[in-house]
C-alpha cells in the first residue's frame, strides 16, 4: 500500500521530516535497529514543536521557571511493515491524533522514498511540571499558550494505510 | 503496587537479568531516555535465548544453512510508570505471552530494586528466513526445535501489576 | 578562537554538514555525550563520500564484487573544547588530512553557530577487502577510483585553531 | 599477541569488567560500532568509582553541595585492532595511566575471551566544578578525598601490549 506524503507546510496538526538512514543506526541484520525508530520519533516530534515557534524544552522559551512544563513519555509503540537501510532517504510524518487535558498522543508514519510505509509508531506525552514542595515531576494541565497552537488532525488523516491498533 | 520478582531458575516461559544503568543511558531530563528501554528488552530476549541453550542469531547454534531463522521486531511497545537514574540496578522479568504459528510475543516488566515497576514492555518477533528464490525475508513457521523448548507463562504470571493494553 | 567554516563547494578534500543536536544524543549532565561525537565524525565522513559520487558501502556503488572494499577505522580520537547542547545548530568540517597507501586520515573540526569550535576530532580508515581464501578481512590498497575522487587538503586549512596531537 | 587479564581484585589503580557484546551494538558490518567502544570505556570507568567506595555522579555520593565535582572528558580515544562481535564475550581493563592536579588519564583495553587484544583506549577526565558567579563549569584541583583513593598504575602494567600513542 503507497501513499506519498503531502507537501509540508505549517500546520497545527502534521508535521514531516526527511532524514537519511546512518550507518550507526544499522545492526549487524543489516537493518536500522527497532530501537532507532523510536528515537526518529521524537525527533520529528520536537522539530513539530520548533515549526510551531515553540520548542519541547521550556528553558529555550522564553517562559518564566513556574511556567516551565516537561514532556516525559508514557507510551511508546510502532508497528514495523518494511525495513529502512543504510543511506535510505525516509520521510517521517507525524499526525496530532489526540489531544486531551494532560496528555498529547501523536501519530508517527515512516515513508521510504517509493512511497511505500516502513512503519507505523504511537508516542503518548504527558505535560509535567516540577513539584514546589516534594520537587519531584508530576502531570498538569497543558498550559493554554501550547493548547492555543495545536490542533487534532482531521480524521480522514488519522485513518491509515496502517492497521495499528491504538 | 509492588511485587519482588522472585528468585531465577530455569524455565521455558519466564527469565530474569538484573542490570545497572549506565550514564550513556540517560539524558538531559536526569532519567534513562525511553528508547533505551526497547534496548534493554531485547537484552533479556536474547539473555533468555542463551538460557535455554539457543542463540537469537542461528549463526551461533549448530544449525545448517536452510534452517536459520532470524527474529525481526514486527511490534515493540512500552509503558512507563516511573524513570530510571544513573547507577539505578533493575531487574528485567521477561515472559512468553504467547506463541503462534510465525510469532513470538514477549512481556516485559522492569522492576526497580526497590520493587516498583518502572515500566512495562510488548515485543512481538516473526520468525523468518531467507527464501532461496527472492533473495527477501519472509515468515516462515517456527521450527520444532525453537517450539520443543519454549512454553507460554501461566495465565496468573500474566496478569499483572500493569494494565499495558496488548 | 573563532574561524567561521567557509561556505561549502564540491571540493575533494574538504566537506561541511550542519546539523542540531537532539535530545536522545544528550546525557544527564546536559550536553550531547561524547562517544556522540564519533557517530557525528562518521556521518560527515560519509556524506562526503556521497558528496563525490560514491558510497561507503560498495554495495551502492555500482563496483563489482570482487572489487569492493570496507572501510574500518583502526584509529577514532576525539578533543573536547566546548559541549554542544539540546537543539544547538553545529557544523561538521571534514578535512582530508593523509592519505597513504591503504589508509585515510580525516581531521574533522565541530563549530558551533557562534564560530566557536566545540571539538577537533580525527579518523584513520583502512581500506579493506574480503580475502577468497580465508573469508577474513584485510587491508588493501585504496584502488584507483577512489584515490582519483580525493585530494589532501592544502596545509594551511590543516593547521588549524586545534592544537590536537596527531 | 595476548595476554590474559590477572584476576582482579580490589587496587587503587586497575579495574576490570566482563560483559557480552548486544545487539544493538553491532552495526551492519556485522561488529561493534567503533563509537560503542568509547560507551565501554565510560562504563569501565564508573564501575571503577564504584568499586573504591564512590560514584563519579557526586549527588550519589554523601557530598555537599559545594564540593561536588563533576568529570567532563576532555579527550577520548581507541586504537582498534580486531572487532568485537555479537555475543562476544571480553574484558575490559582499566589503569589510571596519570594523575595530574586537574585531570585524570586512563588507559582502557578490551580483551577478547581468548585472549587477543581487541582494541585499546585512552579517556582524559577533567574535575570540574560550577563557579557560583558565572554559572558555568570550570576546571579544578581533584579534592583530597579522591586524591587518597588513587593510585597511578606500575609502570610495567602500563607499558603494554598494545602500541597505541598517547
Amino acid at each position: 500500500m503507497r501513499r506519498q506524503p503531502a507537501p509540508d507546510m505549517l500546520m497545527p496538526y502534521r508535521h514531516t521530516l526527511t532524514d537519511r538512514v546512518q550507518f550507526a543506526d544499522t545492526d549487524m541484520a543489516g537493518i536500522v535497529h527497532f530501537s532507532n525508530f523510536f528515537r526518529y520519533m521524537e525527533r520529528v516530534e520536537h522539530d513539530f514543536f520548533r515549526s510551531l515557534g515553540m520548542s519541547i524544552w521550556d528553558g529555550h522559551n522564553v517562559v518564566v521557571n513556574e511556567e516551565r512544563v516537561g514532556w516525559p513519555r508514557v507510551h511508546a509503540s510502532c508497528d514495523y511493515r518494511a525495513p529502512l537501510m543504510f543511506e535510505d532517504v525516509f520521510t517521517m510524518e507525524l499526525l496530532v491524533e489526540e489531544v486531551r487535558r494532560k496528555t498529547i498522543r501523536y501519530l508517527v508514519r515512516f515513508w521510504k522514498a517509493d512511497g511505500d510505509l516502513s512503519a507505523e509508531g504511537r508516542l503518548i506525552v504527558a505535560c509535567v511540571q516540577r513539584d514546589k514542595t516534594t520537587g519531584k515531576m508530576k502531570a498538569v494541565e497543558i498550559p493554554q499558550r501550547i493548547l492555543e497552537t495545536l490542533e487534532v488532525a482531521p480524521p480522514e488523516m488519522l485513518k491509515g494505510p496502517g492497521s495499528a491498533s491504538k
